[in-house]
This record gives structure tokens, sequence and C-alpha cells, in this order.
């Protein structure tokens, strides 16, 4: 069965916060329920809608409204789009609520020494040492969601968890159903 | 019914040819069909997803090539997108082509003499004039598509005309079938 509800999950939280570990594990789950799923990732949309943009405000205020127009074409057709993007101006994120139909804020909340310490990429360290500016968390600012539709906590709890809380989330609001209902 | 076909019907052509009057009547076509159906118009996208970029080759091929992703990432999930684009460079085009699957590409073929008689928005007058620089058709290059699935001759053909050709062409390739079927 055909799921057609089309919404945005948009998932902003520091670099190693879990944002893109969450979305792999949310696509297949929606995808099970008979959603069709489109995951927009920061770093893919920038390589293809932003090249040349930069990580000044202005910038990542830009890279934000394009990922934002292109989730709000998808989820106006029935698509259920993840959005797994650091976005770390509230500003921005305010901007696409208001374009979006369904869009769902989830804040991935891990706390900065949290992932400095994971630090997958290595970026936590480069930044510290001051080898990146403009780091999110490090040495440019991130404004956390004030009340965002969902918040995880991805230093306590599993990854399992946080997707059960989200597909909750989603299925108290209509927004998905079990696929064998 | 719902058909959930995706292909992308890729309007290419001189400014006043006639790519989005053509798109504005495909559009509610093809939605009685019980297609789901996206119009991205090039000046829209220009201005949502491509601003600061100017008419250079380099810039024009970076623009079309955004319209693409998007407009493959909308087909892929079964919608029906109407892209209505000067897009002049035949290479950027066959781009798209490669990276999107049911890409049709339709050669609204009116010639400069018509577009410059017709010169609905003005701007032939100016380029001519020298006015605008890198106007497409009078001083910046128009490349024709050599091998396009659909060539329409808007300067001899009405609207419905043409919108009858292509509708028989996406009927003819399975892409569409009427809703009553």
């Amino acid at each position: 069965m055909t799921n057609d509800t089309g919404f945005v999950l948009w998932l902003t939280g520091l670099s190693g916060a879990g944002k893109s570990t969450l979305a792999a594990k949310l696509g297949p789950a929606l995808a099970e329920r008979g959603h069709r799923v489109e995951l927009l990732d920061g770093d893919e949309v920038r390589t293809n809608l932003c090249q040349g943009l930069g990580f000044s405000r202005e910038d990542r205020d830009t890279n934000i409204a394009r990922i934002g127009y292109v989730a709000g074409k998808l989820s106006k057709h029935g698509v259920a789009v993840l959005v797994a993007a650091i976005s770390p101006y509230r500003e921005a994120r305010d901007r696409v609520r208001t374009a979006v139909d369904n869009f769902v804020e989830v804040y991935v909340a891990a706390p900065v020494s949290t992932c400095a310490e994971r630090d997958v990429k290595g970026l936590y360290a480069k930044a510290l040492a001051g080898e990146i500016k403009n780091f999110t968390g490090v040495s440019d600012p991130y404004e956390p969601p004030v009340n965002p539709e969902i918040e995880l906590h991805t230093e306590a709890e599993s990854v399992d968890d946080s997707v059960h809380q989200v597909i909750a989330w989603l299925e108290a609001n209509q927004l998905t159903a079990p696929s064998d209902r």
C-alpha cells in the first residue's frame, strides 16, 4: 500500500550529532510503511545546488532555503522527505517551516562535547586546532530550536530508540500508519 | 485514478517560442489524467535556486544542471515534471538526459523571426537595440536539439495542436493513458 502523505522531517543539529545515521535508518523504516522517501543530505545538496557557496551566515541561509525549496516541492507531491543538515540558524529554519506543509523539526541534540569526542570525520580536532573556520559549535554559532516537534538525545539513547520516537510522533500526528493496517 | 509514471517533459526553445504557454496548458491536461504535475519554470527556478547566476555559458549550464537535479528527484517519485527553460546548450541538456529517467526533449521550434515579432516581454526590441547582452537568438547562441523526442512548430500550429502532439507521444510511449481507461 502506498502512503502518499507528504512531510518534511528536518533533522538539525551539530556535525556528528547523528543526523545522517538517523536518516539512514529512518528512510527504510518509512519505505516499509509505503512512503516514497527522499533523503536530502546537506553535503549532497551543496554539491548539486550550491556550488560556490561557503559557510558565512548568508551562504548557509541560502543553502537552507534551497534545500527547503526542493523539500517542499517533493513533500507537496506526497514524498516523505528526510533532510539532514546542520542548519544552525533558527530564522532560516523557521522560514522553511512557514513555506512548507507538514514541517517536522527534529532537534538532534547531542552536546558539542559528545560530538567532539566521537569526531567521526576528524573535523572537531581540526576546528579546535583552528584549522577550520566557521565550524558550527566551535567557531560558529548553533541556535537550538526553541520548540521543535521532536527532540532526540543521541548521546544517551540508541539509534533505534531515536527512530522509534520519530515514528511514534508521526503516528500520533497521523502522518504515517503501520503498513499492515 | 492516480497515474504514478514519472517523466520530465523538457521544453527548450527561444524566448517567446511558447514554452510557458504550452506548459500552462499541458499541466492541467496531465493532471486530468491523474498525474501529479510540477512545473519548473526557468525564471522561477532562477529566483529560488540560482540567485547570483548570470547568463554566461557557465552560469546557464549550472542553472540547467540544478533544474535537472530537481526535475530528476521529482520524476523519480512519480511526478510528471514540466520544465520550461530556454536551455540553449545541447551539452547541458544532454547531461540532464543522461541523469534522468524518462527524459522527453520537446523542441519548441518557433524561429527567431516569429519570436521577435511576438516579442511578448519586449525583450527582443531591447536585445536588437543592444540593450541586453547575452540574449539567446540575438547575441547569444541557441543550439537546437539534434534528435528531440518531440518537435513543435508553434509558428504554424495552435497551442491545442501542440498539446495534442505531446499527449499523443506520451500515450504512444506508455507514459500516460486516458484517465477513463
